[in-house]
């Protein structure tokens, strides 16, 4: 099954990336866009019939690989 | 309100990225991820309190900034 996940910066990390995006919409007449915050999505094949498994799975991945826990947080959607 | 929309690589387009991280997937003992593909997320503070107004406005900002139309979807969500 298919297993869809978001990475996040946890709140309070500076993100310049999602500023400078923002920064560039109030520039494009978005002008009501006060903050902006990007992240990352993953959308992980696993050959596993059983969701709990593979959501389980999934949640490994994050914590040794997708996801640096100091400043990130994920979501399993 | 707070809009949350993901762009994705369309179906067919190379994800050399996704493929680095189901090798390295692979070769960490999960050898039953077959395959990855990542996206952006984003998550946009828009001073819109219409829910209907803030989301056809984030669908404009993917359309003119946050998505290439011609290799990436977007989907508010």
């Amino acid at each position: 099954m298919r297993v869809k996940l978001i990475v996040t910066l946890k709140n309070g990390v500076l993100d310049p990336q999602g500023k400078a995006i923002q920064q560039t919409l109030n520039g494009m007449a978005f002008d009501n866009v006060s903050e902006v915050r990007q992240g990352k999505y993953f959308e992980i094949e696993v050959n596993e019939s059983d969701k709990g498994i593979a959501k389980s799975q999934a949640e490994e991945m994050c914590k040794k690989l997708l996801a640096n826990l100091v400043i990130e947080d994920y979501k399993i959607l």
